[in-house]
């Protein structure tokens, strides 16, 4: 089941001033910032009811929000959706013809493991799945 | 202050069957579908916890959503935001610098009066603000 939409990923070419047109935008400071270094990212959050808004900035060339911000500018960059067990979804989802860009889950920002369906098996729609690591 | 991620609006080029494939995702059918006459889509409407996905086909070439699709393809076209007050907050982004695409809210789909902030003042996310209509 995909029980909530935990965060909506943004991608943006510069957290600093980012973090201040949302901070406007949303009437609250990021209640957190965190570097993923697997994938090349610099990350913040901010927090509107159940749902976080994540906004991440390449700090490689090589990083995924560098190449999506190359081919379609800043946006949304991806939807998450909290799991309870990432296993059983992925099975779920595998049997019902979707794919995913890596087999196995592997660890994200925010204290989750991730995994994400391949945007050609969602309409377009980059989907992560997530589950709180315990 | 915006309260919730009201909803999500995905634009699709076939939403017979992006029904039965977000169906599958989410394990959950539609629960409303509508239309929207002025904007020229035909809509429908999934609940995960507190936050909608709306799904949008253009049903004339001139739709908003046919000229988004044309130019992207199909993928995620606007975050909603629900506020308390719509021109209260119309008033607070202004004097904060964002931009609207339309001066007054108009009528949009699911009982709600809506206005949406240009993307270029906010980080190419086509942000829409939508207070229910009592």
């Amino acid at each position: 089941m995909l029980t909530n939409v935990e965060h909506i990923g943004i991608a943006v070419k510069n957290i600093a001033s980012s973090n201040e047109l949302f901070a406007r935008l949303l009437g609250a400071e990021p209640y957190k910032s965190e570097a993923v270094e697997s994938e090349g990212v610099a990350t913040s959050f901010f927090r509107v009811k159940d749902t976080k808004i994540e906004l991440l900035e390449a700090t490689r060339e090589d990083s995924p929000i560098a190449k999506f911000i190359e081919k379609r500018g800043e946006g949304v960059h991806h939807i998450a959706f909290e799991v309870d067990d990432l296993r059983v979804e992925i099975e779920r989802l595998s049997l019902l013809g979707f794919t995913f860009l890596s087999e196995t889950p592997k660890k994200g920002a925010d204290n989750k493991m991730v995994v994400f369906l391949h945007p050609k098996s969602t309409n377009g729609v980059l989907v992560e799945l997530c589950q709180e690591i315990k």
